[in-house]
């Protein structure tokens, strides 16, 4: 079966966003990186406009959209809600972000610093997402969906496109976090039958997970350090249908594997790392995902929103 | 007049190094960044081992050393000694490093944590330096200099070499930052005659600035937010008789100018620079660089080793 988003249609949001994002690098590590026999490959993705992948869909969505005095608004958990502020603020019209009461400060004062208007509301981002269709059939704002939109979905491909331009030889596997699933539906509909895609979710917060082993989307319990940026309640149903003919599997890591991934991107790469931007090497160093010998193995770093003393004191 | 370090030996000090050593990443910036119309590109060094450029250095050293159980040892700011002890625990040396009180508890913590000894004395780097010369005399440690050795300036000037090799097209101008003039030299030594090179030192420690007025290397005061890297109190000779020819000029910035890049670089970036990595780009952002309009200025971000809280607060 087509999945719902095509190579064409990724190719396509890259040409509309590439004046606005940032092309972020890759970094191989040296042999033996992590005492592994695998030949890892970093993406700072966490470099990107607003300090999350999620500029792509953002300005995706915005660079199609009438741009009118209505505005936009979006329901996230941060990272989305801080690059539709973001790329709000640089198409010139005004945003208004729905987020959570789990959200973090630093990214409620990231996305105010963007000059948009927050609504914090609610226990978990889909209560916020409640709050904002609300506000979009209300108000005619233009509404960006963070993850089950084609829209979003193919800006968040872009990732994959621009790592596949930056080397010569593929990567075989790609550790992806998942949340809602806009970056590993994106990135898995570029990479289908030529990358292996490894989902990382949080055992805390596995809504993947758990459609796979459902047929179809459930809700979860979300109850994870990485909530604030991994905590979808249930996966998106174009991701889902993307996911289970493109990607490999899920692997879970734990909240504290989480948090010595970040530990370790901190001390030995003077990386910031939020905890689900950390989530995919937390598969690699628990051993959650264990390479073959000599593997070419992807690790996406996807955001660095975090208050840095957090990861400091770890 | 030919330059105290070749290209010959600059390239031979990466064959050398390069199984040790992180390739680190460039990342162009979008069109009209910091409002300003020019190309810039910033080297990602602050990922390198141990934190900084220093790393390069410390294994072109070591790895010309005899690796004796005397060891090795070396005084620092704190830098240097981190990728001395981290180089030496990567060879199986042991280390012993020498650093002033003005060097940051996160500095010592990072030598500390590769299983190096520790000496803490003196005001500045240069009391550390001749402490740490009394001891390689007595004890028969190799001693590897922060700046004033050739193996020293050409393993820093490989950071110019792997820039060239990742680029299609050589920047027009590059910005580096200058303490004891390791890095400065080695990468202009690289570039003599093919990029115009511009030093960044701190007002209030301007040793290269000095010597370039005095016609040679002279004492200076220093007083900084970058003194624990950029600290020293007289330039190295072979940096100076590098820079007199391979430089273009030297740009002084002043200690605010440095913490607003830093501010910049974390709010911006999610970068976390330590005040010395990210003098280079304070010169651009206060204006005391001007770029030509459409210039190709590279931006070389050359540390990571900061408390987080203190760029946190800015």
């Amino acid at each position: 079966m087509a999945l719902p988003v095509t190579r064409d249609a990724i190719t396509e949001a890259y040409h509309r966003i590439a004046p606005h994002i940032r092309h972020t690098p890759l970094m191989s590590l040296n042999a033996q990186a992590f005492a592994l026999d695998a030949a890892i490959t970093f993406k700072l993705e966490y470099l990107q406009h607003a300090g999350s992948f999620k500029a792509r869909g953002a300005f995706n969505g915005l660079l199609l959209s009438p741009l009118s005095k209505a505005g936009v608004t979006a329901a996230s958990g941060g990272n989305h809600g801080a690059a539709v502020a973001f790329a709000a603020r640089q198409l010139g019209v005004t945003a208004k972000i729905f987020v959570p009461e789990i959200s973090s400060p630093i990214k409620i004062a990231t996305i105010r610093s963007f000059g948009a208007e927050v609504i914090v509301g609610g226990a978990r981002y889909d209560d916020a997402q409640a709050a904002c269709n609300a506000y979009a059939e209300e108000s005619g704002a233009f509404l960006i969906h963070p993850f089950d939109a084609p829209t979003t979905l193919a800006g968040q491909g872009t990732v994959a496109l621009e790592w596949e331009a930056d080397t010569a030889v593929l990567p075989e596997t790609v550790l992806i976090a998942c949340g809602g699933g806009g970056l590993i539906g994106g990135t898995a509909a570029w990479w289908h039958n030529k990358v292996k895609i490894v989902g990382v979710e949080p055992e805390g917060s596995k809504c993947l997970h758990a459609a796979l082993e459902a047929g179809a989307p459930v809700p979860v319990e979300v109850n994870s350090v990485a909530g604030d940026s991994l905590g979808a309640k249930r996966v998106g149903q174009m991701a889902f249908d993307i996911a289970k003919d493109a990607i490999d599997h899920v692997a879970l890591v734990s909240d504290d594997a989480i948090r010595q991934a970040q530990k370790i991107l901190w001390r030995d790469f003077r990386i910031m790392s939020e905890p689900g931007g950390a989530a995919a090497l937390a598969a690699l160093l628990s051993g959650a995902y264990r390479p073959a010998k000599g593997e070419r193995v992807g690790v996406l770093l996807c955001g660095g929103n975090v208050d840095p003393a957090t990861v400091a004191s770890l």
